[in-house]
């Protein structure tokens, strides 16, 4: 196996700057197209997906890195090795792994329409990856970032989806073409308040259906609610007010897989 | 209403001390019975609760924390005014809240034994606080934290749980006491083999059940394998490898919920 012997030690390089870039800025993602992938897991799941690739720093790989860089190499993917320092430099953890991968926006697009989730104001990054990590576990079939929801290719949100980007759509939509996407669909918003609510378990899942999670902040917002034909809450005996926003958000998507698995 | 006039400005006053060192150290914390609650919703549990106060750091209370403070005024609570400086040197939150109370560790007894939630190995601060949370909202009779598991006093626990510790047991137990906590009981291990494991949905809630769940990074310990007379997994059509542990748990503490409640 030959790799470029020619380690790059350097922060002042363009590809590194470019990574700090796209690790901080929004604006820079949104001008590329592009983000960036940390840690063996992440980089094996876009690879497993298919996706395209810009370009892969790694430092002192491990085995299972070292096994995914041949793997790369035979699709001749370019593949740096860079000092530790550097590595830490265009990290966004605090202990680096030993890959970090820079890949245009996946470009999944939804092959059916019986189960959406919609993210409203879900402002946590770590909320929304986690929520999203459920999604594709779930298998829904889009996941629809409604405004003032945290951006998807956020670091944090990255990390915490563990891979969602790669299995699922995730599209950062307006509630105009929310509305579009959601004709013809049972939408519902998943709701704290239980009077002249549903009980998340009494909805029938099985019909093609979008589920509304608010972020826990500021709740759902008003088109959200103006798009719901009702709500669904989720009955706490525990007298608590609420949930946290992906662990409510992830009871419901699984009621709604056990009604599909149970037909 | 009339409060002390005298504004706690220094960070070498006693009281900042401990607050920093209770923030700071578990040993601390195990060696006074305290901890740290920051933020007008914890402490407004905290006072619902019925708990005991040490004394209430205040900074620029909101009307909310007024009323609380009013409150504590009331039943005699010791109430401190403090500066900024004081209170951002107190607070483990880049953004400091108008409210931090020392209190002593909650000291509530299971009163049944019909649903216990056993956390094997969490490690992840915020994955053990959103799990207790959730514990408290489907009222489990007593969440058990078994060895290797984050130390729930810990700051970060404490705010992700929501006040889960004012309203359900934690109790930090060996595994020879676990085994005899969960005498009678069914227990079952949440596992992402589906092998030889039952659907989640397919077991039986509603009699005296404790389910135990294993951290993200180590899963769980060989002795919560033994005692566990069975697995149960949750289907994910998506194939993904694993939910996140705080949503995997609570997506099984509401199917036992929606059994209990249906029945």
């Amino acid at each position: 196996m030959l790799y470029n012997r020619r380690m790059l030690t350097s922060t002042a390089n363009e590809r590194v700057k470019l990574i700090r870039s796209l690790q901080s800025q929004r604006k820079t993602r949104e001008k590329e197209g592009r983000f960036v992938v940390e840690g063996t897991r992440l980089v094996e799941e876009a690879l497993l997906s298919g996706s395209p690739f810009d370009f892969v720093f790694y430092c002192n790989p491990d085995h299972r890195a070292q096994a995914l860089l041949d793997k790369m190499e035979k699709q001749s993917i370019a593949r740096i090795e860079v000092s530790p320092q550097v590595m830490q430099a265009c990290a966004d953890t605090e202990h680096p792994q030993p890959l970090l991968a820079v890949l245009p926006f996946p470009a999944l697009t939804p092959n059916a329409n019986s189960l959406l989730l919609i993210c409203d104001r879900i402002t946590d990054p770590g909320n929304l990856g986690t929520l999203l990590r459920t999604a594709a576990a779930a298998r829904v079939d889009s996941a629809i970032l409604a405004p003032g929801t945290v951006e998807p290719f956020n670091p944090k949100v990255v990390r915490s989806s563990m891979g969602a980007h790669f299995r699922i759509p995730i599209e950062t939509l307006e509630w105009n073409e929310i509305r579009m996407r959601t004709q013809g669909l049972n939408v519902w918003l998943a709701d704290t308040e239980t009077q002249g609510a549903a009980r998340y378990d009494e909805v029938n899942w099985t019909r093609p259906s979008a589920i509304i999670i608010g972020g826990e902040a500021e709740g759902p917002s008003d088109e959200g609610r103006a798009l719901a034909e009702g709500a669904v809450f989720i009955p706490m005996p525990g007298g608590s007010e609420s949930l946290n926003a992906a662990v409510a958000g992830s009871v419901i998507l699984f009621e709604a897989v056990r009604q599909l698995l149970s037909q």
